[in-house]
């Protein structure tokens, strides 16, 4: 059944990235040898990020390597933003229901990705189409910078279905409830 | 040997509490039937807290139940607080490094426990006094609120020691490293 999920690294104070969009502070950890991301990857069919995602990618992909994702992937964007030729890309702005329907459509049996940032995610979770959180908790304190997930979401909770560790990281399995206003 | 610990609840943005500086998202949980907690409190001979987490405390305790905490209370304020008689309370103001050389002499070999809030254990962990976090992690997004720990704290990263969990939440023990200008 396809699901949507926000699968993200996060520091201990909930930011996934410093006041310059950075992740610079992720990389000290280095390639931890067994993660959840290969077979989450296999499982996806559709992916979405923000424009401060996609710039960042662009910016930070070393010279030689490939585009990280075989999927289509969508761009939230109010402007224009380069493209890649060997890459799967589809600019879109506005209303996230709409785009969401194309990537089901896309993603046929398999799953939805929204990278990030925070606030793009926040609006699936409004609209009721964000089903879980994948997070990984790097052992740091950011003390400011792009927040997790910038939403109220007290009662009822989230569910926590499984807790595991991956080297320095503490991952997190949480089931989202449907906002109120959706139902 | 002592160490001095921040042991708190915290959502998974990283606050502690809300903008009202209440805890009324965490009541929603209840009672855990098993947590870290009274293994832990049994080896804690000194207590700190801010003047915030006191008032709450006074407001929120129920009017039939006793002052929690056996061991004297330090409690950090810049203006007076009313005092409870059969409690151990001591009002202090100013730098931590005296306050806890103090707490360090009355907890002799037992631990030093500060609850909160947040820019309180900051200014023990700037001093290079902070040992050690832990932090019960309830699913739940504030969105906003009062930080868990309003610090940068990056490279050299924490060290998780340990995860585990206790019904909805995920405690996470977390070592710190000395901040740089304390070396």
């Amino acid at each position: 059944m396809t699901k949507t999920y926000y699968y993200t690294a996060s520091s201990l104070d909930g930011f996934i990235a410093d006041a310059r969009h950075s992740l610079e502070w992720l990389f000290q950890f280095g390639d931890v040898e067994e993660t959840s991301y290969p077979e989450f990857i296999k499982e996806i069919g559709a992916v979405a990020m923000g424009a401060h995602t996609y710039e960042w990618l662009l910016e930070n992909l070393p010279p030689e390597s490939p585009w990280p994702y075989e999927q289509p992937v969508w761009v939230f964007s109010s402007r224009a933003l380069p493209l890649i030729p060997e890459a799967d890309i589809r600019l879109v702005r506005g209303d996230v229901k709409s785009v969401h329907t194309d990537m089901r459509a896309a993603a046929g049996k398999n799953s939805i990705w929204i990278v990030g940032g925070g606030d793009l995610v926040g609006q699936f979770y409004d609209a009721g189409l964000l089903d879980e959180m994948i997070v990984q908790y790097a052992p740091v304190f950011l003390g400011s910078g792009k927040p997790l997930f910038p939403r109220e979401v007290i009662t009822p909770p989230l569910e926590c279905t499984l807790v595991q560790r991956y080297g320095p990281f503490t991952e997190m399995r949480l089931r989202l409830p449907k906002p109120m206003q959706a139902d």
